[in-house]
């Protein structure tokens, strides 16, 4: 088994592997530019609710580094951060606590204490995901097969991550038998991501693609769904990768639990229901082409949500570093 | 607009577009060796339920001629060009119908009559697809959006096809307005051949990742589900393209009706449900690679049924060459 990490800060530079050519190439980008970090976020490079909170929270150290005092500058860069992408919550939370951790201090204090707030958020990260992953063993049976959707493990995080940490931790002890995986297009996490730490990780694992998720269930072969949240509502409505919704119809359907993981950061009270989460649309270009190659005609027309909401009712429980919570949800800030 | 044709029957050999390099290249194959059909029908290069019927039906016209009167062997090719899939009755109902044509014939006659006969099967296919579409009009309303799933047009039939055949003549009734398109991993056929389809017969359209169909339906985009079936079982049970069962499921949640399109020769009445449809399950190289290029780790572990069976219940009604099936359903041999 080999140890993963999809980010490691070094104190002065952020490095990152480039995740969009996983599994084809380990590439490692180091970098001590926020706008490097900004633009890895909008392309995915950079990717997973937690991870993108930890990232935005380093390229804030690094543009108050770059405009070394100059607040206005500074807060403009922290606005283009929080933009970089729309539904995830965690760079909001994460952008609002550097921008609070530094209110009052002098300019020189401002620096060193900005660095050590962005350092507490990933070690906190880190922290999580052995918590998420130590409430969430108790859900899993010895011998349970997981199916998973899209990539919550190593490289969302700056831990074991999330769904798949708690897949991790669980087959290590001797639970988890076997993990299905979506290949969740348009982008493939599924595929080019979770099977490649699967394989890294010595957990036995297959390959589905998403519309075949229906049918893996009909054949009995699924005992519990788990999946990571980019941003959860009051009510428990979850937005997450496009296909989450769908596969907990399915699993309401055939009465399979379905788990959502995730640390308290992703929950977002401001939000009241699934309706008050934003839902970023991406390019069509997604969905025209995979791995660089057109899949259709020339100008096709295309739909291409990268999230959906589950409603809280679907959702058999969350599985969060504080414990369980299980349903009617009502959530509020932590 | 242009017309299409998946297939075409000259008196002595076939044509057919090879659709697997659809919509990248127009390849039209010219065969007089049912070999070359087999094959074609093995590789999807030649698909859809009613297509296959059509194409086994001269695959055995041409057997009997490479065989010229020795029954044995031409019996031995109807039985490996019965095979060629398992899960499409169409196939079987075809070869079946060939030999019952041939019955009690001399050698000589035997020929003329296995034309003859295969004609017969192609130009019923043909009305049938009209037929269908007749009847399906009175299911669509003057402005319905639709959603559909794999390809089921002029590539899967001697005629206009039978659910998108259906779309086709309502949106020149003025009835359809857009139709999406579910792209069908893992080979792509929405993407690949109707999205194709819908730009040659200049239907509105739309392309979208299996994944996003619940978060379309949950954005009110779908007016109804039309798409068409493999194999039909007597209570309504409907083995199609992997992916129908989700789309059932989902449509049944939003009160969407879903409707099968398919002639009565996909209707297996010795099939009492779903359980008795054996499923065909593909090569895994079609889920860990698309278009040529990986799409995963290698040696990753795969799971690829080409079908999956949506149950009776969720199918609001069947659209049949003699009309509209409604539930419970209860078929019987026409």
């Amino acid at each position: 088994m080999e140890n993963i990490r999809g980010l490691e800060w070094d104190g002065e530079a952020l490095h990152f592997l480039e995740q969009t050519l996983l599994p084809f190439e380990e590439k490692v980008v180091d970098t001590q530019d926020w706008r490097v970090i900004v633009d890895a976020v909008g392309r995915l490079a950079i990717r997973g609710a937690p991870a993108i909170g930890v990232a935005a929270a380093f390229a804030s150290v690094l543009a108050w580094r770059e405009y070394h005092g100059d607040i206005a500058a500074w807060k403009e860069a922290l606005s283009t951060i929080r933009s970089a992408r729309p539904t995830a919550v965690n760079l909001h939370w994460a952008v609002e606590r550097m921008e609070k951790a530094a209110i009052g201090l002098s300019v020189e204090d401002k620096g060193r204490k900005l660095a050590e707030e962005a350092e507490a958020i990933a070690s906190e990260d880190e922290r999580m995901c052995e918590e998420i992953a130590d409430a969430g063993l108790s859900l899993i049976k010895p011998g349970d097969v997981a199916l998973t959707h899209c990539n919550t493990g190593a490289l969302v995080s700056y831990g074991i991550g999330t769904a798949i940490g708690t897949l991790r931790r669980a087959h290590e002890g001797g639970r988890i038998k076997h993990v299905y995986a979506c290949e969740a297009r348009p982008l493939g996490q599924g595929a080019r991501l979770t099977m490649w730490e699967m394989d890294k990780l010595g957990i036995p694992s297959t390959l589905l693609c998403d519309s075949a998720a229906g049918r893996l269930m009909q054949e009995g072969k699924v005992d519990l769904v788990i999946l990571g949240a980019d941003r959860i509502a009051k009510n428990g409505d979850t937005a997450n990768k496009i296909g989450t919704f769908q596969l907990a119809v399915l699993a309401d359907r055939f009465d399979i639990p379905f788990y959502v993981a995730a640390p308290s950061s992703t929950f977002d009270c401001s939000a009241e229901s699934g309706e008050d989460i934003p839902i970023e649309y991406r390019d069509g270009d997604e969905v025209a082409n995979y791995r660089g190659r057109p899949v259709t005609i020339e100008f096709a027309g295309t739909f291409n949500p990268a999230f959906d909401i589950t409603p809280g009712e679907l959702i058999s429980a969350f599985i969060r570093e504080d414990g369980v919570a299980y349903p009617p949800y009502r959530f509020a800030d932590s």
